[in-house]
Order: structure tokens, then sequence, then C-alpha cells
């Protein structure tokens, strides 16, 4: 018998008791003994601060990217290891799919997020630069900077590899080490999953810290810069989130509880439609996937008054098909549940319900099961009941297993309604084909969801299911589901992070930003800054071209040239009555492409290519004689890690013979490092 | 005597009960008296939520911002009227000017962000569509839509104007229904403002409710749909966040509370330079301006040891010629605190400072005032002391009035370690002309802060100063300072409603959004969409023009034309050794323009200007011999509430002859109404 050890304050902590039992919810054997008794929590919190923190902010956004792009690929290689641990927490070979590819899926969606959308520095910029003076010396930009702390995740039992990772892996291109305490029950399936994790090699030490067992006092050691991030039982979150020191140090907290979550069936989705398929397979599937033990799992299917015999008639014929039992056998489709307890927990909650309604389809109490013992395994039928949308129970009562309710419903509004009385719902879905009624349920319903999902005939193929969060969108709800919001791409990143508005002139704002912001000094040289490779250039480097007399026969003949007849270009007398010209104008197009003439270097350097323009405004009209000069200045550098190169914003302004602007743009450039 | 009336549930309620006094902070006369005896606070709630938040719901950003703005200019109109009953708060002309302009400044600015920043439309997007499957028919994307409750605004006495307008002004855009309750002292100010608020006609039923007095049994009454935003102490704080009903409903809660924010002198700033004197100068103002009663007041100045003295000599020579006194009389700069209670807590805190360090100018006890009675006018010297930085007091004990105190501190590093200690402020100041200084401490400090100023002789003029929140950046701070986050521009709107991820096909994705999105559906008609007006057009109008193709002679010739004679166009060998083309490919700058000739409608029409191009992206190159297609797509309408045009953004896409994109961008043009 193992006893599962911690990795705190740079080691393996072995626990000084002999630890609780955690049993196999197949076979009801002891799997592992868990204890954390021994650990010293505010050493952890402190190591995880004084080592792993600052071993994280060396790296910038792209490198903890690139190690979490590794990590990703060695977990892959060792998930074997990973699902044979999970067959024993009852979950079938497709739930310990959806956990542990999931969960590495997740790194791998950070890794590829950090790259794309995250600057390969250490500081987040977050929106524009603000004027807060008339003469352009006084700015203001938000800055984001990784908290100094730690970010504590605590976890449910249901998903033991998906639940670490999908907290890990923003926290740590954030910046901000990680101290993972799984739930008990499952705690053995993270913990080989931490092992593997630590033995990659990859992780600076202290960013990856694990108890297994109790938090103990670990909550009172909490600074304003530590994070709590909590996934769990409605109960213990309002627990922690009051917590004395929680609350008196202000420790950001977040909550994503078990919810009621809906699925709505349109009205136009009759028997026959493949909404109507979908919506029956969809409930069946969420039901039985993890034995319905998934806080993103219908629980109340919303259903018009006139179809509810049908679907009931429908989901309960493929409820029927669920073989119930060990997972090991390959003909099962829902394994057991978590443990003993949990089954107890799900009976009781289903009584509730029943006094609200009937039972359509299943039992609480018998269960045929295949390969395996019904009583001492934790297994369970599906139960669908149907009830009385009226009553309270069906709203906020949760059965945490393969348990969902059937409600009726009379028209979209009622839908709404019905669909608010949770409260507040990690996720809801909507079933049909018609975008006026997907755009009344969705925006109706809204403020009570963190995701919702409208499926149909169109994207059912690639649908990823009501059930499954993705780590580009958003994990969370309001009000019962926690309040809280977790993953959703770069937004689960800034979680992590503090906002900090800065105000200050131009040239020192550029000089915390590492961007050059307008108004800034500019360094002219003789060397054009085409002509530096990406090590010489630097923010704020700039040469300034021109000025090029535009001629009324530019404009003809550009005209001409391309095709661009529009009358503004070519008609004096209809140029003069547009409201805003005045008389005959250049192209738009005739300006960027005379000012890339005038910046461009001709023979081969070390930029490379131009792949792209941003952020283009046409200030001033340039009419017929006007001269136009052009300032490049090198404004953002982002080498690539993996690459020879990497990218360059310019900040291009092109200006008249008065200095007015006539365009503003960012021209985007692939430059050689060397 | 008046008694302070309520405006809840749709009508003005007079207080059942006598109420309490509230005194004039200069004389100590009763003011006012207040109570909120008699409020039926479920009803309010219930009214703001049924009549406001509907009735706000039904108007576009645009139009809730038009309203701001008029109702900005009608409290501009009466200013005055809230300046006289201002200076019975112990207000000087100035800090009612910054609480009286700052607030309507407030309306200003976010009527302004509605109309720029947000869409003329109810729903907010946020983000862009992110791709959910390879196949492009399930992608996902978030809204942002109002929650359904009420924000009730809890404020503190010292901003009795800008507290509420700025947390109303964000409500408002955002669409949710505000519930006012001021702090007791200066409430009788709040209640004229939102009778004038009120008075102008201009505010829908139920979106603005006042209640003067005990906010009683309000809180009861929240669900999971209602905001707290609190402004006051850290222990009220504490106490409303723990409220076992905003626990139990989830309900969004943010705290602003005071914080011990610090101002640091950088090293350069020796005296004589414009940094020293502009340290001493803002350390000063902060002190006195409204007594020193700012939650973003300058109470840890952090000198470099060496500079102590001079600084310390300095700002006492410049307190002592703050007149204290009547803020009738035109010679005071500096006013009464808020009442005799508030002297008496700051009194309590200054003995607790003086433990650890000594006063270097003024007095707790003693001050020459004039034109007043310095007893029953609740008066006080500044005091400015200096300290030990290892004693814990100065880093924890605040008090909440002219007091502020010295810390030198041995290097950067020290600097931000010492700033630290404030454990979460709502602003810090940085006061150097050294770039690399200013970077280290800011990076160093953002961890703890909302808000940063780096004060140099640069950013001087225009500077608006360490102790002024301003609605383009956000306020608020972690950890000691609440943890909360408002203004900020549209991040303040934001707060106000619930984020969702919205899974779906692309066509029912653009029907909830109203956007266009790649994938969806097109509509080509016999009509040329650039001859539809802004209202005949609809998303997803499109139109497909082409090939053309593009002849070496083309790229030369643009070449010659524009002199963009970069190699990777001109010369074949060096081109193939680009490791992007592999030979010599078309100008970006010519794709587009010839895109532009096939897509353009010549005649006179509804389209009125091209006014610029957002996320170009130049996807494959274009070699001699490609042809080109483009379609062009309606994706966003923006009718503008004040012109009879609005703003078009077209989805372009250009594509080779083997349906390639070659280019993908935004169009941005306006077009005319009719």
């Amino acid at each position: 018998m193992t006893t599962l050890r911690s990795y705190v304050s740079g080691r393996w902590h072995a626990p000084t008791a002999e630890g609780a039992p955690l049993h196999d919810a197949v076979t009801g054997e002891e799997v592992a003994r868990i204890s954390s008794q021994g650990i010293d929590m505010a050493a952890a919190l402190d190591h995880g601060r004084r080592v792993g923190g600052p071993a994280l902010r060396e790296l910038t956004f792209h490198q903890r990217g690139a190690l979490l792009k590794a990590l990703a690929s060695h977990l892959r290689e060792h998930r074997d290891e990973l699902y044979a641990l999970s067959a024993r927490t009852g979950a079938t070979r497709t739930d310990s799919l959806i956990d542990v590819d999931g969960g590495i899926g997740v790194l791998f969606s950070y890794a590829s997020k950090a790259k794309r959308e995250l600057p390969n520095d250490r500081v987040y910029v977050d929106g524009a630069v603000e004027p807060l003076g008339r003469g352009g010396t006084f700015v203001g930009q938000h800055i984001a900077t990784p908290l100094r702390g730690v970010a504590v995740q605590i976890n449910a039992f249901n998903f033991p590899v998906w639940g670490p990772l999908e907290k890990f892996a923003p926290a740590f291109i954030a910046g901000v080490p990680s101290l993972v305490k799984p739930a008990s029950q499952t705690a053995y399936v993270t913990a080989r999953l931490v092992e593997l994790m630590l033995g990659s090699g990859l992780l600076p030490e202290g960013s990856l810290q694990f108890v297994a067992g109790s938090a103990g006092d670990l909550l009172d050691h909490l600074t304003e810069q530590d994070l709590v991030g909590f996934t769990g039982s409605a109960s213990t979150a309002q627990l922690l989130r009051t917590h004395p020191v929680v609350v008196r140090n202000g420790v950001r907290f977040n909550a994503e509880a078990d919810s009621l979550n809906c699925s709505v069936l349109g009205p136009d989705a009759v028997a026959g439609t493949p909404e109507f398929d979908l919506f029956v397979k969809q409930l069946a599937t969420e039901m039985t996937a993890k034995a319905g033990q998934k806080c993103t799992a219908i629980r109340r299917a919303l259903v018009p008054a006139a179809l509810l015999d049908e679907v009931a008639g429908a989901t309960a014929a493929r409820l029927a098909k669920v073989v119930v039992g060990n997972p090991a056998n390959e003909t099962v489709r829902m394994g057991a549940l978590a443990g003993l307890e949990q089954r107890e927990e799900v009976r009781r909650s289903l009584k509730a319900l029943m006094e609200a309604g009937e039972v359509v389809y299943g039992s609480p109490d018998r269960v045929d099961v295949v390969d395996a013992d019904a009583e001492r395994g934790a297994f369970m039928s599906p139960v669908l009941l149907k009830a009385d949308p009226d009553h309270a129970q069906p709203h906020q009562v949760e059965a945490f297993g393969p348990v969902s309710t059937l409600l009726p419903y009379r028209d979209a509004g009622h839908a709404v309604e019905l669909a608010a009385r949770g409260a507040g719902s990690l996720v809801g879905s909507v079933v049909t084909h018609d975008p006026d009624f997907a755009r009344e349920v969705v925006l109706g319903v809204a403020p009570w969801h963190g995701r919702l999902l409208v499926l149909d005939r169109d994207d059912a193929q690639e649908s990823t299911g009501h059930g499954s969060p993705l780590p580009m969108l958003v994990h969370g709800g309001p009000g019962r589901a926690g309040g809280g919001e977790e993953l959703g791409g770069v937004r689960g990143v800034l979680h992590h992070m503090q906002r900090t508005a800065v105000q200050a002139s131009p040239r020192v704002l550029g000089a915390v930003t590492g961007r050059w912001v307008a108004g800034a000094p500019r360094a002219e040289s003789e060397v054009h800054p085409f002509r530096k490779s990406l090590r010489e250039l630097r923010i704020g480097d700039s040469v300034t071209v021109g000025p090029r007399e535009v001629t009324l026969a530019d404009v003809e003949h550009f005209a001409e040239f391309t095709g661009d007849t529009f009358y503004a270009h070519m008609d004096e007398e209809a140029a003069a009555a547009n409201p805003f010209f005045g008389g005959r104008v250049a192209h738009g197009y005739l300006v960027v492409s005379f000012a890339a003439g005038l910046f461009v270097s001709p023979e081969p350097g070390p930029v490379l290519a131009n792949y792209g323009l941003e952020n283009l405004r046409f200030l001033t009209p340039t009419f017929p004689g006007d001269e136009l000069t052009v300032t490049l200045t090198a404004k953002q550098i982002t080498p690539r890690e993996d690459q020879d190169y990497g990218e360059v914003r310019w900040d291009a302004d092109v200006v008249n013979q008065r200095g007015e602007s006539v365009a503003r743009y960012d021209v985007l450039t692939l430059v050689a490092k060397q």
C-alpha cells in the first residue's frame, strides 16, 4: 500500500501519519493512503514566493509557453500510466480521454496562446495609450504584472488531471507559481501527474508544489499577493471565501461550484429534425459521461411542453442502451461514481428531486452491472426525471451523478425565466436551427451563464459538446456557479496578474512598457533602421523621408492603373459635394503606397517581409499638390524563440506640407536576428 | 431644518423618523437631518430590476452615452449650488472643483467612451472569434450583457459628488440601474446632486434611486444579479463582503478602501532639480487637498536617506504657508475635516504614528485658523512626520487627514520593498527624471498598485497629480486597498456585465452578436452593397469581383511609380533567397490597391469615404501571373446617433486562382443613412 507523498519546499515529503485510505471506485479495494501531516504550509508558500516566482519571472511569456509545450509533449508520452490509474476512479476510457487528453490539450493551447497573443516580454500591456492632456506630454496606459505570491489550486475529485492542469497552465504563463491540492478521493491520479511533471525536469524549482491531503493551516498564511482557485461544492467555496485571512488580506479568490445547468430544446426541433436527435443524444451523453459527475452536466432539460413525452421516450430509449459496469470491460459505457459516499449523496439528492417530479427512466437503488459487484463498486443507474417547472427542487437540488430532469416550457420567454431560476450556471445550451430563437434565448440567459452552446445541424459534427470547457473560452459562472472565471485564453493569464494604470511622459511610459509611445524621443541615425538586424535595432529607432508631391496626374494614373475610379478621386464637382472632401482627393491606397516607396530600403537586408498593417486611419484628405513626408519608428520588437527572426512593429506617420497627419498606422515586418 | 428625502420606487420618500443631525464642518451648526426609516428596501431593489433595468436595456450604448452627456451639461449649469453646499463640508473652492467638476468630468468621459469605443448596440463583443474546429463550422466568441439587477453604490463622505458619479456613469452605460447610498456626514450634498439629476428629466425612471441614511436590510435582498460597489474603510468593506447574502448569492462585490499610498523620490532628484521641487510641492498638496481626506493621498513619502533632511525642510517650509480656516475666506488653502469625530480619529492614528517617529512639522492638537472657531469647526494642522522605515506603524496606520510620514530608503530595491509593505495601495508615485529608475520602481511595485504616476519635468505641466483618479484609468488596488477596480473606461462598464462565451456555427454566432462572422452565409444580390444606404444594408450583404491577373509588368510598374523597389519585387535571384517568397512577388500595397479597384463602385452613392483599414494580413505571396478575386462582406453596421451617416466595417478577402487567401482585412467606411 502506497502513501501519497507531497512535493513542497523543494523536496518530496512523506507524511508523518499513516493517513486515510482511498478506495478503488470499482472494486472498493484500497488504492493508497493520504495525509498532509507534517507539512509546513507556511514554508511551502514561502518557497513558492522566494524560489518559484523569481525563477518564472526571469522568463518571458514566450519562454514560459515553450516550456509548457514541452511539458505537454512529455505528458502525452506518459498518458497510459494516467489512464490506468484513472480507471480505478471509475472512469471509462472515454472519460479518461476527457480528463487526461483534455488536460494536456489545455497546456498546448496555453503554449500557443502565449506565443501568438502575448509579447516576448515580461510585462503585459493592456489597451491603448490614453492621452491625459492636450499637449501630449502626459499619457496613460495599463500594464499587467505577475502577482508575487502563490496560486493555491484546490481541485475537485472528478477531473484529477484536467482540473490541476487547467489551473496550472494560466498561472505558469502569467509567471506565478502553483501549489496544487487535489480532492482526496482521486488524489493518487494527481500525485502521479505531478511526479511526471516534476520528472520532466522542465519546470523551474518552486513553480509547482503539491499537497496530498488536507490543506491544514495553508490559508492562514496567505497574503494579498496570493490567489486561491477553488473547484468544488458551493458550500465549501463559501467557507473558504469567508476565511478571515482571505477576507482581511484581500486574497484573490476564484470559485467554480457545481451548478444546475440547463439545455433548451427549440420549438422548431420537433421529432424527425436533426436538432431533436442532437438534443436527446447530448442529454444522454451528459448524463452518463464521468457517470454524470461533471459540474457542467445538464441537470435541467427544458423542452417545449408539446415535445416533452417524445423527448422523454427517446432519451429513455437511449439510456436503456447504456451498459454500466467495470470500465475495464470494453462494452461498458458508464463506470462507477467516485465512491460509495458520493453515491449516497446522489441518492439523497434524488429523493428531494422525486418530491417534485417522477422518474422517467432508471432507479436510484437498482442497476445491472457488467464485470463488477454493484454494491462494492459505486455503481448507479442513469436516472431521468420529469417535473413541474414551478417546483423549486429542480432549480436548486443538484444530484452530482447520472441524473437529469425534464422540464416543460411554454415559449422562449418562459424558457429564459426557468433558466434564470438556476441563479447562475457554468454553462447552458440551446438546441435549435432557428437563429432568432437562438438569439433570444442566448441574450436572455447570458447574464446567468459563463458559457452557452448553440447546437444545430451545422456545427454538430465539430461541436465539443455542452459539458466541455475549452481553454480559449472562459469557464465559470455567476452566482451559484461560484461567481468565478477561469481559462478564456489570455483572460485566465491576466487573472494571475495585477492590472496597473501607469501615468507618465511618453518617454518614461515607453521605458516602462518597452514600446515606443507617440511623443517619446526618436533616434535618427546614419543607418536606415531597415538595415539593422533585430539584435541591433532599438525601440525608437527612426527614419524620416520625403517630401514627395502627389500630383493630379498621379491620382488619375493610380485610378486608371488599379481600376479604383471612385468619384472622389476623379470628378471635381462630385467630390466637392462629398461632406468630407470638398474637392478631388488622392486614394488612401495611393498615400500608403507612396509612403512605402519613401521608407523602403530596396537592397536585401535584415527586413524579410511586410506581413501586415494595423490600425490604419486616414486622418486628413490628401489633395493634388500636397507633399507627403513619412516617419517610421520602431515601436515593438518581438524576437521569436524558435526562429532566426522576429517581428517588428513600426509606427508610420505620414504628414503633409502643413505638418498634418494624413495617415497613421502600424507596419508589421519580419526581421532577421542577425 | 430640512430632513433629507430619499428617492425610491419611483417617488420621493420622507423618513418616518426625525433622523440624526448632520453638522456643518466649519461652524458645527446643524445642516440637515438624515434617516432612511420607512423605506422598503426590497421594493426599491425590485423597482430598479423591473423598471430601471428594462428601460436602460432598451437603449444602445450610444444612446445611453448621449443621455449621460446631456446630464453632464445639465449638472454643469447647476454646479454653483453644489459648490455652496460643498463648502459646508469643510471643502475649499479647489476641493469642490475636484469633487464637483471632477464628477461631471467622469460623465463626459464615459459619454465619449461609449460613443467611440462601444458599438451602437446592446451587446458588447469581447475579443476575437475563436475557431473551435478545423472545418470552420464551430466557432466561439465572448459577449457581455448587462446584469439584470441593481448596482448598489455605497459611498464615502469625502467626495459626495464625484463618488456617486464615478460609480453611476459606468453602471448607466452598461445598462444597469443604480441605487446610491452616500455616507451620512455629507449626504446633503449628494441629496442635492440626485435632485438635480432626477430634475433633468433625462434619466429613465428606475435607473437612479437614492437612499439617505442607513442601508437597513438592503443587503438581505440582493441576488446573484445585483452588485455592490463600496468605498470606505477596510473594516466596513470586510463586514459587507462577508454578509451572508452577499456570500451565498455570489453578489458581485467591489471595494475601494483607504490605503497607505507612497510617493518615491528618485536619487537623481537632488535639491535644485525640478523633480525635487515637484516632489515637495506634490507632497504638500496631497497632504492639504480635502484636508488630506483622500483615499489616494500620500501617506508614506519614500526619500533617499541622503535627501531626507532637505526634503523635510522644504516640505515644512511649504506647509508653513498653508492658511487653515473657513473655506469661505479667500486666503484659506485648507478647510476643515468632515467633522469632529473624524478629527478625533485622525488624532488617535497620529498618536500611533508618533510612537514610530517624530513630528517634523505641525501639531496634532494646535492650529491657527482664519475666520472660524478652531474647536467648533473640525480644523487641524497639517502634520508631517519622519520615521524609521523598519517600524510597522507607518505601513499600517492610516491617519485619514492632513498627515504624511517621511521614510528614508537606501536604494531602488529597498524602496520597492518598503512600498510593498503597504500590502496593497490605490496609487503610488515616482518622482524622477531617470527612466531606468522609473522602470525599476514601477515594475517592482506594480503588483501592489492600481495606479502609478511618474512625475518629472516633462509631464509636470499636464500632470493631474498623484491623488486624482481619472475616468479612463482604473481606480482600485489589491489587498488592503480593497482588491477592487473601478473606472478604467470600458473596463468599468464591463464590471457591470456578465461575460459569456458563446459557441455556435458562424451563422448563429452572427445572429447573436449582430456581426457577420467568417464562415456564415453571405447574401449576394443584384445591387452592389456600396449602392445601399445604411438603412438598406444588412449584415452579410456581399459582393465578389474578379479575377484580375497581376502581371510582372504590373509589379515593375507599381515599383517604379511608387518608388517601392524592394528586392523581393524586383530581383528574381535575391527574392528566391528570401525565406518566405522563393521568387519575385507583388507588393502587398499593390494587392490591396487592385482589390479596391475591383470592389469600388465609382459613382456617387451612399458610401462617403474609406477612413481606414484594420487587421490587414498578407497570408500568401502573390506571384506574377496570379489572379486575384475579392469578396467584400458587410460585417458590422454602426449608425451614429447624431449624424446622417454611420460606420460600416467590411470583411475583405482577397483570394488567388487556387482559392488561397492572399490578404484579409477590414475596410472601414462611412455610409449615409439614406
